[in-house]
Formats: structure tokens, C-alpha cells, sequence
């Protein structure tokens, strides 16, 4: 058997990361917008940045890019998802606040423009709009042969809510019910660890797919390359969020029955630890695992606790809710998501995530 | 003498990036939000993009990056300007349409995460916020080094205004009186043929400067360094914009005086043809030109066309306001800018940029 992958083998060095960013934050200063007024800083219990005041409202903004999932578009010419990827890793975040996405732009860099390339980033950005139903408010095109050797493409998703109807964490308590709702595949997060498994095996992304990619709903071509299936887009979940929590605000005693939402990226399940702070989180129905992840985590001999905390491995976000109200949320989520399912429940029995899986189990993110 | 350099030859491809761009806006279509909701587009007589609706107000994004200024501050390893160039290109483009900035997000892309570099930026980026007022709402740093092979840094900023207070060019009229704020130097544009004309020099970036780099208020070290001078940091022109509309706001019979701004970046004066369909603009009395400028065009022996529509020239906004409410407008806006100036007028005898100096004439942006 082949060593053993992890994603910090792949050249991702997550506490180099978290040093990096930890120095930027110490370097900012707080806000000079006064409270009360337009852009001053709302600080969430949960600890929760992006929002700011306005008015009766708060304005959420999000920012975020493909990654390296890029490379892999780039290297097939294939640039379809990459304008989904971008919204969808943006305005999935700014739903997890309880913000509604109203508008997108997007930063691309290259190293020399392509109207190939532009053009086939445009239709993907145009498809994203009308998916995650925001307007395209602008967007820059910056050719940087010194700095970009192949396409880079990041956003900004602006948001908005009603005050008070923030999704903070802060109502989360033991008993809430855990509903997943289904990824579309490996989203845009993982990908340095998918590219060293793939490099590793010496395949080439336009070879046949060596596995049955054949999943619930999935639309593939009838012999799928292996680029096919990485390359699925992400899923935009502003639809089902978005009309749950307007229709559960014209709902009796539901109005806040919604009391965490988390989007599984990068630091996959883990993630979870990041809404509550003392609460922990056991799934014990997890969701089916699409095949690319079980053909990954053996081609890689990755371990189930490095999978769970790099992928989303069928899991696209969580929405934490009143144990009471679960059944009727699940039914109303289930028009937009039918394979949405209860996946698990939140306890007070210490701030950890746990699995069927014994194996997988987070004390940290 | 040396072969005239431009803008083209140093790897700037305008008619290229042009084409990918139309190509880029082909592929989008009109949002799906609708007219009077949150987020629905609006169109504005000038065909600015980038307002959406608020309820009363109208929210605006811009989204720019620093672009190839960033290779001179990563190879001096001084990132100390590239907070203020980010937030500056964006910001100062949102105060043209008559929008107050609130707040920002960065787009950090890096090969690698570096604690240096990071909390260089990230000091930047606090100063830019305070000189901005505004609330540094979230950011992202991505490590690629498939895609990067140094910093890379953009940013997006949200402003709003109140509804029917849009700067949009439609009041602008012959007879108009345009003001001039003073650039702090190169800003932020044209980094492409300073690299070039430095390159062909043989000059290394930390060299003592070989001009006279003293100008107006400037602050240097005593034996600046070339990259000193071409890393003063772009203006951010927030507190007099901003005071300045809100006081006409409160003054009677001048609410609407101001009838269009430009930020003067990329295009240079040619910028000034995107406001109006068919009136032209004559700069008379120009403002004074930075000593860096002077030396560039000598040592890179280029046209004086040239430097005009890539450079700023001294020249970083333009305020086109009514003909009897100049004086007092100038007279309010020098409290801030004491070296703002009268630079010339609106007519109506075809669209068409003309100067004091018969060789700088645009009919094209």
C-alpha cells in the first residue's frame, strides 16, 4: 500500500495559514464607523464577522475564490463550473448568517487575456446569477504576467437581513436537530489533495473515469472523463435557504426555529465547532458518500478523519434546528432538496463533533 | 535616443483586454432580480454599472486590485503602500457615482503563506480603512502557488447613497467648471511601463531616486530610493468627496452641483469621455506634474499623448460641478485639499478631450 496523503502534504500548511492570518487580523484596528450608523461593525455573539449595520438592516459581504480547482479547469479548457464555484463558495457563506445574496462580483487575473477563456467565464458567471438569483454588480479583468501564471477567479457576494433575524448560534442548544442538505460532489475545497492523489497515480484528467461516478441525480456525460466528475460545480443553496427562512418568518413560532447554519469547506465537518462554543455535534445518519471521495481516499490511502476534515463527503451544509420544528422544516426543504435528510443532533455533552464513523472526531478546527 | 516606449509595448494589450472583456459582459444576462426589489439593477442614464437597489437608497460595489504596483513593493519587500492602492482603486471609484464608502473586503492570493508579507498587508490595510472610514468587513487569503507565483492583492468596497442622489453625468452641460484634486504620484496604474522603462534603464528598484523627488506636502526620506518614490501610496479621496456632498446636501439651491466625477486611472484624461455622450472637456490650466512623471517620459522616451492616458499626471480626480457654485465648492473642498485647482471647463463643441498642450487630445477612452 502507497503512503499514506494528507492535505498539509499537498503543499497546504494550515497552520502556516492560521499564523498568516492570525497576523493580519492583529494588524486591524476596529472599525472608525460610529455604532448606529451605515457600515458600522456588528458583533455577533457567535463571534461572527461581515455583518454590518444599515438602517433596519444588516448588510452581509463574503469573498472568496475557486482555488485550485482552477488548475484543473485551466488544464482541460474547461471552464464551465468555475463561475458557480466562485458564487457558490460566496453567497453560501453570506446564507450561513441568515443573509439573502442580492448581488455578485468577480475579480479574474490573468496572465494575458483570452476571449476563450473570458467568454466561457462569463457564461459560468451568468448561470451562477440566475442560480443563486443575484445581480453581476460589476467585475475586474487584470492581466498580471508577473504575477499569475494561469487564471485566478475569486468574488464578493453582498447580502442583506432584517436586524435581529441574524443567524448567530447563539439559540443553538442540546437537542436541536442536525438536517443535511446534499453536496453536488467535491465542491471547490480539497483540491491540492486531489491533484497530488491524481499526480500520484499518473493519470491524466481526460482519461476515462476509472470509477462508476454514477450518483443520485447526478447528469454526467454517457463515459465521463475524470475531469467530468471533478470538475461538477458546486451547489448554490440560496433557494432552498433563502425561501425556508422567508417562509418560516410568515410561520407561528418558527421564526427563529433555525438557529445554526454551517457550509461544509475546507475543514469539512469540522467546521461544525465553529458555531457554538461549548455544544458538540454527533452525526449518526450521515449522508451517501459520492464515489469520487471512496475512489480518492483509496487511490490516496487517506484516512477517514483527513477525508472528513477536507472534503464535504456528500455533506454541503447543515442547518441546526428546533428539535420540534424538524419534521415540517425537513418536508419544506425537501421541495427544493429531496434528498435532504436528518443527519444528527446537537448535545451538551462537550464541544465535539462525532460520527458513526468512530474514527472521525474533531475537538478543533 | 532611445525607441519610444508605450503602454502596448510593455505587455498591456488594451485592444485584447478590450475584446475579452466585451466578450466576458456578452455572456451576461440582465439579473433576474426584480425592478424594486433588493438588488435589482439599475440603470443609470450614463450606463454606470455597479448601483443596485435598496429600499430608499442604492447600494454600490466596486471590486479593482492593486495590479503590477504590487511586483515593485514585493521586490523591495516594502508592502507598506499596497493596503492604501487596494482600497484607494475602489474606493475613489464608488465616490464618482456619488456613493459614500462604508465597507471592504480583501482578496489576498499568495504561493505561499508568509507572516511577513501578511501582516505587512494587513497594516495596510488598517491604515486604508481609517483614511477610508470604513468597517473592514471580511477577506480572504488563498494560498496557490500553482496559480501565483507572488502576492497578488484586489479588494471590494460597498458604498451607498440615497436614491435620486446618483452622480450620473445627466446634468452635466457646457459652461461646467472642472476641479482638479491633486494625484499623490503614480497611484496605482501605468506600473507596466514603469516597469519597463526601469528595466531598460538598468536600474535596480533600490537605487538612490536620480531625480529631484521633492513635491507639494510630500513626505520622503532625506536619500529616497526609487522605489520610494514610485510606492507613495494612491490617494484615497473619501473626506473631501464625501463632506462635500453631504454639505452641498444642506445647502440651498446646490444639492445637485456636482455633476459628474473621475477618477483618473487607466485611460488617464481619456476617462473623461466616459461621462458624457456628446459634451468635450478642455483642460486649461493643468495641475502640476509630479517629477516622477517628468524623468519617466524622458527616460522612456514617450509621447506626451501617451503619458496622458496612462498616467495621472498629477491629476487624480475631477470634479465637473455647476459654473456659479465653482468658487465656493473649490473654496469648500480646499479645507481638505488645499492644492485643489480650477483645471478647465465642459463644452459643448464635440466629445473630445483637449489640453493646454495641443498634443494631449482624445476622442477615444
Amino acid at each position: 500500500m502507497s503512503d499514506p496523503m494528507d492535505y498539509a502534504s499537498s503543499g497546504v500548511d494550515i497552520d502556516l495559514e492560521g499564523a498568516a492570518v492570525a497576523s493580519l487580523i492583529g494588524s486591524l484596528q476596529r472599525s472608525s464607523r460610529k455604532k448606529g450608523t451605515p457600515g458600522a461593525p456588528v458583533d455577533l455573539p457567535g463571534g461572527f464577522g461581515g455583518l454590518i449595520e444599515f438602517g433596519d438592516h444588516l448588510l452581509a459581504l463574503a469573498t472568496d475564490g475557486v482555488g485550485s480547482k482552477l488548475q484543473i479547469a485551466t488544464a482541460v479548457k474547461n471552464w464551465d463550473c468555475v463561475g458557480i464555484d466562485c458564487m457558490a463558495m460566496n453567497v453560501n457563506d453570506l446564507l450561513c448568517v441568515g443573509a439573502e445574496p442580492i448581488a455578485f462580483v468577480d475579480y479574474i487575473a490573468v496572465p494575458k487575456p483570452d476571449p476563450e477563456v473570458h467568454a466561457a467565464v462569463g457564461a459560468s458567471l451568468a448561470k451562477a446569477c440566475e442560480l443563486a438569483n443575484v445581480t453581476l454588480a460589476g467585475g475586474e479583468t487584470a492581466s498580471l504576467p508577473g504575477i499569475v501564471t494561469e487564471l485566478d477567479l475569486s468574488g464578493t457576494a453582498l447580502g442583506y437581513l432584517t436586524k435581529g433575524s441574524a443567524i448567530t448560534g447563539e439559540r443553538l442548544q442540546s437537542g436541536d436537530v442536525l438536517i443535511g442538505l446534499p453536496s453536488s460532489g467535491i465542491h471547490s475545497n480539497g483540491f491540492s489533495l486531489v491533484r497530488n492523489i491524481i499526480n500520484r497515480m499518473g493519470i491524466s484528467y481526460t482519461d476515462p473515469c476509472p470509477f462508476d461516478a454514477g450518483f443520485a441525480g447526478r447528469e454526467l456525460p454517457e463515459e465521463p472523463t475524470i475531469s467530468d466528475v471533478l470538475l461538477i460545480p458546486t451547489k448554490i443553496y440560496c433557494e432552498p435557504v433563502v425561501e425556508l427562512l422567508n417562509h418560516l418568518k410568515t410561520t407561528q413560532n418558527s421564526v427563529h426555529a433555525v438557529h445554526g447554519i454551517a457550509h461544509i469547506t475546507g475543514g469539512g465537518l469540522s467546521n461544525l465547532l465553529r458555531l457554538h462554543d461549548h455544544l458538540g455535534w454527533h452525526i449518526d445518519a450521515p449522508m451517501p458518500v459520492p464515489p469520487e471521495f471512496i475512489w480518492l481516499q483509496n487511490a490516496g490511502n487517506v484516512t477517514d478523519l483527513e477525508m472528513h476534515r477536507t472534503f464535504n463527503m456528500g455533506l454541503g451544509m447543515v442547518l441546526a434546528v428546533e428539535q420540534n420544528q424538524a419534521v415540517p422544516i425537513l418536508s419544506y426543504i425537501k421541495q427544493f432538496e429531496p434528498e435532504a435528510t436528518i443527519i444528527g443532533t446537537v448535545h451538551d455533552k462537550g464541544r465535539k463533533v462525532t460520527h458513526s464513523n468512530p474514527d472521525v472526531f474533531y475537538e478543533h478546527y
